[in-house]
């Protein structure tokens, strides 16, 4: 796995383009007041920034070089700004601009949990500070060393520990290592049979440990479980030793330290091998497309099918904003597509009154054997038909599919143009999703408004439960005066939104972690005696603060 | 709800009678060689007991009567025996036998979660021992207190906190206090067309809190979740105020601390409130009977099932001992079951060649729209019949659903006669089940052998998840030399069967908790970095020692 680049989403020589997408720059340019058609900036260069020293003791180097060898690790400029902080907007703002405070002074490469475990004996012997490394895409803030950090700082990087040791078939359990990527880890199951089903956004350049250690979800969550409910067992290096504990479905061996450690980025050791559920390859998997009249609509039929014994791997309702950003995304169509896309228009006007502003754009998928998806389909349908939604068949599904890991690149393109661009995401009971909606929308708008500032919101619903549902936000806006004010000014809409999330009883995030950037909403959310429970639990097994300092509390 | 007998199960009454079941006596006779005929002990008199008398200070008692008043607190002795312990095969012997090493001193019972925070600070300064109290069934020693605790201890009483507060209908999410029994519970959610769903074997002598204190599960465990899944939210009152987490069905706010409260075993706090996911009561709810040619067969199957499009509630397998004895427990038959019976018999040995000492009775249980559980039988159908399985109809499986609270019933019966019985459980992947049972039979056997007593072990598949199993396992003996030993001999027998889950991939209890009776197996279970993550999670939340010491770690 090629390392992203240091300034921007995915590996060099890939990126978004606008070219073959015709309604994409005349939208850009109604919602954002910008001319993306423009030459962007040149990308920044790190030979022209001002890339702090190593301070990495020689003792530390010396006893780093006897715990993994020499090769195993680096003091290389790119290497330490890459490993500096994940791909926040406000990351990638700071490391294009070269604003490092504080770098690691060394990336390791440890070659297995041997190596972790000498790692860590290393640092914590020399008092310095170790941050878990796993595909960088955090966009909480959970890697990088705090600013005013006197102490050495050891980035330790495990993509190295990328097998799958082993597959238990009768149990379903695959005993993994933890750095392994996305992609890589659905290769090696797949020989096997199986897929482990867990797609978060960030899916080709993340890694298993760090979804552990990330709470993360999945596209697919809604069949396959969060990764807290995939995660069965884990070794974890710790200041203690190696904690290990078993792969066994359930148990109430008191407060879980399985689930201690999922979501604890770092803070109470770094997670080197997780036994994790995996599922037989299904025989059918397919994604219909549907289109809703209005978002509420939308949100009405998926708490529906929630309750009701339809089983569906995703659920996901995009909002008006966001349904007519996908359409303007769309590559060029052909003459068939768009003769069907005025016949679509003509049903969806003159037969059905939809408000074409309104209406939003859903998609549901189905996996299982040929006849359960078939009786899945007809089950989600009737539900859906109820709410007035329209089924656009599997080509959108299909796009959807094969398009979905590409976000992140739009954002690097806007942001080349002067645009910044980034994401909020809650969860919340059915009962409140609607308001929360509504309070989101006119907060970001009315945070727009008070900037000066040309901004667009947009929103899907993108996991459901039982109980409610994740609302995933997007925000972008054409910043004032230039560039220096983007990151205050982004600061102001964000923490709009986050607080809109508190206010109306969503938590500060679904999916994404707490890390630096939410940890200021973490006592709203749990509650100031949950905080402190964190707070006890990370100093008791961290007691000097070597681990990840400074994160979640 | 009356409070439990302070010497046995259930309340003053109600008893279990072999009078109406003619095959049991025989049994028990072959199995144990004990008449079970003859005349029982007579109930122990608390009167004839040397009771120690409360240790109250005055000031604390001042202070409880100011803070819930007068009428909510009492030191009688027959309360305070009856609050000394739970309902394990220990805790009774040493309570019919008027072992009390040390009983709380003073029962409180507040109103409110107000009177809770108060009874806490009351508590804290005076330096008390704080132990919450439910239903009273723990069966792992969570709610005695250390034996030399010198400081005053208040057993903490939440049975007037039993109010459903709220139900979000949209959201299938219920408020509820934490001090409902099960009964009451399901009494007032399906007033309002709901279910929690949540049936543990305790579930009429056991409460809400004491599930999530317990990390519980149900016989219905397989649809409705285990208790960790069904708690949205909880309130708690700790020393460092109300812990109160989001009813979101989902969140990556760091480690969970929703999480760390189940099975906290009131090393945290006093719970007073969840929020809890509910359903709609099921249009249709039907278990049926099977009976496999052996228990392997029976594990293979539900495997299978686990595997599968099936959706069902109840996946329960005895084995070849429980199913005997589940015969022999059966009411006089009338004349038509015994020609039914003979007619099955017929079948079972002529035409299918079951082995009847090796047959296993199993149930599995289906809820949901008539279709819906129409359509799920055939799909379990196909299932068990590829494994052998003959399906007995309804009547065994309704019989079982009335009765299924009854066992314990049926130990304080044995104890009455001087036999010892209890019950221990484990959770294992899949591909460990089988020679797991093999071993915990060998090695309990053993253990009967070695103390040379006439011993009986049975056991049943009692929970099924996507990776793995709960086996539940009940073991009876005759001790030697009276009863004087019968403490002694059950611990050679328990720790044999404890260590042999731990030696064969199991955990140490899937849903009892840990309590004193399982702690010294904890490290074995979870690392002993892990206990001592849990160590610090306690030290950090009651630095001095107050929340039920001596429980877990």
């Amino acid at each position: 796995m090629a390392a992203m680049k240091w300034w921007g989403w995915g590996v060099e020589g890939i990126e978004f383009s606008c070219d073959d997408k015709p309604a994409f720059a005349p939208f850009i340019e109604e919602a954002l007041g910008v001319d993306v058609r423009r030459p962007p900036t040149a990308p920044a260069r790190l030979s022209d920034l001002a890339v702090p020293e190593s301070r990495l003791p020689d003792s530390l180097r010396s006893a780093l070089q006897q715990a993994i060898g020499d090769d195993s690790l680096t003091v290389d400029p790119v290497e330490r700004a890459a490993h500096a902080r994940g791909k926040s907007l406000r990351d990638l703002v700071r490391q294009r601009r070269g604003e490092f405070p504080r770098l690691p002074d060394v990336v390791v490469r440890p070659d297995s949990e041997l190596e972790v475990q000498a790692v860590m004996e290393a640092g914590l012997d020399a008092d310095a500070v170790l941050i878990p490394f796993g595909g960088g895409s955090s966009i909480s803030g959970s890697l990088e060393p705090p600013p005013h950090e006197h102490r050495p700082v050891i980035s330790v990087d495990l993509e190295r520990l990328n097998r799958v040791l082993s597959i238990d078939t009768a149990s379903r359990l695959a005993q993994v290592q933890a750095g392994v990527f996305g992609p890589d880890l659905e290769r090696q199951l797949a020989a096997r049979g199986f897929t482990c089903g867990h797609f978060p956004d960030s899916f080709t350049h993340s890694t298993l440990g760090g979804w552990i250690a990330t709470r993360s979800s999945g596209m697919q969550s809604d069949r396959y479980g969060d990764i807290c409910d995939i995660t069965r067992a884990l070794r974890v290096v710790t200041p203690a030793g190696m904690l290990v504990t078993r792969p066994v479905p359930a148990s109430s061996t008191g407060p879980s330290v399985r689930e201690m450690v999922i979501g604890s980025e770092g803070r109470l050791g770094i997670i080197t091998e997780a036994t994790i559920e995996v599922r037989a390859l299904p025989e059918r998997r397919q994604i219909l497309g549907y289109l809703f009249p209005t978002f509420q609509a939308g949100l009405a039929a998926v708490a529906e099918i929630a309750a009701s014994e339809c089983s569906v791997s995703v659920t996901r309702v995009s909002d008006g904003p966001e349904t007519r950003f996908s359409f303007a995304a769309r590559v060029r169509p052909t003459l068939l597509e768009r003769l069907q896309s005025r016949a679509l228009a003509e049903v969806l006007t003159r037969r059905l009154h939809f408000d074409t502003r309104q209406m939003c754009l859903s998609f549901i998928g189905f996996e299982g054997s040929a006849g359960g998806v078939a009786a899945q389909r007809r089950c989600v349908g009737r539900i859906v038909k109820r709410h007035g939604a329209l089924c656009i068949g599997e080509g959108p599904g299909a796009l959807y599919d094969q398009k979905k890991f590409d976000l992140p690149y739009i954002r690097d393109f806007l942001l080349d143009r002067g645009v910044p661009a980034d994401v909020s995401e809650t969860a919340a009971p059915w009962s409140r999703l609607a308001s929360l909606y509504d309070a989101v929308t006119s907060t970001a708008h009315g945070a727009f408004q008070g900037l000066g500032v040309q901004g667009y919101l947009m929103c899907h619903l993108s996991h459901s439960y039982h109980s409610g549902a994740c609302l995933y936000f997007t925000f972008a806006f054409r910043p004032t005066a230039g560039s220096e004010m983007m990151l205050e000014q982004y600061d102001v809409v964000k923490s709009a939104i986050q607080q809109a999330f508190i206010d109306n009883g969503g938590t500060l995030s679904h999916h994404h972690a707490v890390g630096t950037e939410h940890a200021r909403w973490l006592a709203d959310d749990i509650s100031a005696p949950g905080v402190a429970m964190l707070r006890g639990l990370f100093d008791g097994a961290d007691p000097k603060g070597n681990l990840n300092p400074g994160k979640i509390v």
